[in-house]
């Protein structure tokens, strides 16, 4: 009803010229800008008029567009520096093969990954600096009076931005310059809550809390020291000396999680969070006539559907040629997202393609398992949809991503460097023959599914909300603006404690002398 | 759409004599139960057959009604107990005129509430277990395999009951045997979440913050000895003896909370929780004709409602002689809910009933000031029509509930034993004067309705949704039944401390040795 409301008042605002509400977008690169793309595509069905700040040359952001205008911010690409890193990232993770190997590679990747966050957060700051203070693009920005600024805190871009333009803000976050988002804005107690990139569960013993703990402090002390030096002296510039980094940071209207409780832990959230998980799903569409073909020849025995993403466009041969090897030995059919060379031990069950419908090949009722690296996207389409995965995690958050459908009874995992043709025949047998794996898959798809509202609506909903409102103070708590001693209460407690102290010590101190001189007096009489 | 389906399916399955689901309801008795009702009778007609375990002789729930049929479980009646302590409530109360005696009163006031809280667990309890042991019953209730246990946790017998009977438990909750369900079951930082009947805000000073904690500590304290004594012997009856009370207390698949953040500071919420404030509000329906006329007739200047709720029936006679004659002032037409003697000072613009279609008057574009005592629902029809409130708070949450609304500048508070014609006058004109106090209003009411889907629709769906899951548990943290120490990390960090301590214990002790045999090596060579 409300929908529908909306789409018809939405087109007769179209006939007349009007557009509904002017949004400011600043996104971030690469695989975040397909997530916002799809949030933009539908606030432009609803009649909003859509500017993407984007940064020229862009790796992924098209200038022409039907559904946004682009205001070019010049800078220096990021693309070249990204895909060596990606390649480094997977040569080190290839040769850890023992527990100690492995131990050393994630330190290197690490390391890695630090250096790959300074230069990527050291452009951004760079940009933001030059967007402050050219004169004209400010005021012609605040002359266009945005009803909204939507963002991806993955860098403080959009935050520091939205703020010197004093608009509504609305995040559209899974991480932030400070780590996982939740750990930002809601109280996130270790004892239950894993911290990122350690794999753990809600369920931790004694020395998993400790690795959690441990994890927490040099996790949250890393991030500090990559973002922090490079936005603080940019928010005391322009917006005062007493600006706390991470309250300021903290600080939007509304948060859009790209997550949600059937792939998330149970814990502690806040009043405005939304949860849009899996907003990009949609119900499958009739494939092509060729692919819908070779789905068709697999029979009962069903198709394996394997993508290893956009970032890792090439394994080494040998890894290759041990998983075409895998392939080769099953009875279903296979559909091998895969830009390289064709390998040697490549079965007749195997169709090689440069890139796939995923989202309505995940649909297909003939899929049987789908082989991952475990991004964000094809895992929660696999959730949509039901289907079972063996991942092959390589670098960021896709061995964390994994994890957790594996604690759900839904996923096998597999070392990349331990990948032969044994291995991963033997994962593939594991999800395809025990009945388990498809059954938990099902289950979170239909609890992901069975919402009063599905993700996209809510979060459209939450954007319009905040554009009628200017904003939603009343969902936004101020305790990040609290310091850490008072937030926990820390300078209550010992004020009392000191009290404690003082009334029992002058009880202690009174009694003594009111006894002293009751003695001293028996004494004296007793004398 | 979701609704349409719904409706039609009900409808078919109506006619085919299927009922959709069984549903056991335990609930509160008193206005609790008007709350209850409202969701029983959408559920009602939503196809489910409902079952509600009814004290006899009961105080509010009928024995016969089309919307549910009833168990009788045999008590001894609390209605009188009760009115007799409302009465000596509101006879304290009457004589707190000054600071120490307004303190004075408020700890009577809480000693008589910890009598009467007493008496009533105590009750509970030994019907809880008169139901445990009664095997008919429980084979019965056990034989009906109900789908769902919807209950009210403001005592235990429901969360009890549930558990025995392994059913999926939905609360409809704002209080629990411990307090405010909310600290029962998320982090409550105490430097910004005010504790219950404290009256304060989410931004306190540091002397507001020890009075926060202060009062935090003796108020679960207070509950603590009242319902644990009751409750946990039968827990350990007959759940074993190792049953965590406040982990069994807290477990519930999924909470639908009498409250929402336009009513509640913002503060740190879990995933299971379901805000639900204003479940029972409608849009008005037409008045009576001669009430219509009356209304009618304040012109311009409006009417003023007065409703005391349903437990204080009668206010002494000097009180409502000030309140009659405060009114006789005004310009504005009164209608009175009033049950005593008409007042001698009562004016000809004020219309005394025994009753009157709250909803209705609240929402009718001619009433201009709600006057009070502060109940929830009430609050809430009021948040709902947009219409600013005069309160004169007596006992339980009505203080708190009314100092929610005067901090978001919609109501003006009075003291029950200062009202005098001018006080009340003065609070009268006052709201009825400045603008803010209607626009808040207004501004709280756009907001509570601006949700993606109405309360009740929201409280339906997660009670359905638990119905077809068979409970909720990817939304349930298991964090209650951490113990205190584990849930702040404190054995880790105990352990991360001591094992420092060791390291530099280790680093000191062997640099020294080092040292010293370096120095004395040097030492000899030079001597």
């Amino acid at each position: 009803k409300y929908h529908l409301a909306a789409t018809l008042l939405c087109f007769i605002k179209k006939i007349l010229w009007l557009n509904d509400c002017k949004i400011l977008v600043f996104p971030v690169e690469g695989s975040h800008w397909i997530n916002m793309l799809k949030i933009i595509e539908v606030l432009h069905t609803r009649g909003h008029e859509i500017v993407v700040l984007r940064m020229s040359p862009s790796w992924y952001v098209k200038e022409k567009s039907s559904l946004y205008t682009c205001i070019d911010l010049p800078t220096t690409s990021f693309e070249e520096n990204f895909e060596v890193f990606v390649s480094q990232q997977l040569k080190i993770r290839l040769q850890a093969k023992s527990f100690w190997s492995r131990m050393w590679a994630n330190m290197q990747m690490r390391s890695l990954m630090v250096e790959q966050f300074n230069i990527f957060h050291q452009q951004i700051g760079d940009l933001i600096i030059k967007i402050l203070e050219d004169k004209d693009l400010i005021q012609k920005l605040r002359n266009a009076r945005y009803d909204l600024f939507l963002t991806d805190p993955g860098h403080a871009g959009g935050t520091i931005l939205a703020k010197y333009l004093k608009l509504p803000l609305v995040n559209n976050a899974r991480w932030t310059v400070q780590g996982e988002a939740h750990f930002d804005i809601a109280p996130s107690p270790l004892s239950y809550v894993p911290f990122t990139a350690t794999e753990l569960t809600d369920k931790m013993t004694f020395l998993q809390r400790v690795k959690n703990c441990i994890s927490s402090v040099l996790g949250r002390y890393t991030m500090a020291t990559i973002s922090e030096p490079v936005y603080k002296p940019i928010l005391s510039k322009y917006f005062g000396a007493d600006v706390d980094y991470s309250a300021f940071m903290a600080d939007a209207d509304i948060w859009l999680m790209r997550n949600d409780f059937i792939f998330e832990y149970p814990r502690p959230t806040m009043p405005n969070v939304v949860y849009m998980s899996g907003f990009q799903c949609k119900p499958p569409k009739a494939l092509p006539a060729d692919l819908e073909e070779f789905v068709q020849s697999s029979g009962d025995h069903g198709v394996i559907l394997m993508s290893m993403g956009t970032l890792v466009s090439q394994l080494p041969s040998h890894v290759t040629e041990e998983i075409a090897a895998a392939f080769a030995q099953l009875p279903q059919k296979v559909i091998w997202r895969y830009l390289g060379q064709r390998p040697a031990s490549l079965g007749n069950n195997t169709l090689l393609v440069k890139w796939f419908p995923q989202n309505d090949l995940l649909g297909h009722p003939k899929t049987r398992v789908f082989l991952t690296h475990g991004g964000t996207n094809g895992l929660q389409e696999a959730i949509y949809h039901g289907i079972p995965i063996v991942g092959i995690p390589i670098f960021f958050d896709q061995p964390e991503n994994l994890s957790r459908i594996r604690a759900k009874g839904g996923a096998v995992i597999v070392d990349v460097a331990e990948v032969d043709r044994q291995v991963l025949g033997q994962a593939l047998n594991t999800v395809l023959n025990e009945a388990s794996y498809t059954e938990n898959m099902r289950r979170l798809s239909w609890l992901h599914k069975d919402q009063p509202l599905s993700p996209m609506d809510q979060a459209v909903f939450w954007i319009e909300f905040v554009i009628r409102h200017k904003g939603a103070p009343h969902l936004k708590s101020h305790s990040h603006t609290l310091s850490w001693a008072v937030y926990h209460s820390l300078d209550v407690i010992s004020a009392l404690l000191c009290a404690c102290l003082f009334f029992i010590y002058t009880f202690v101190y009174v009694g003594r002398a009111v006894w002293r001189r009751n003695f001293r007096r028996n004494k004296v009489k007793q004398g």
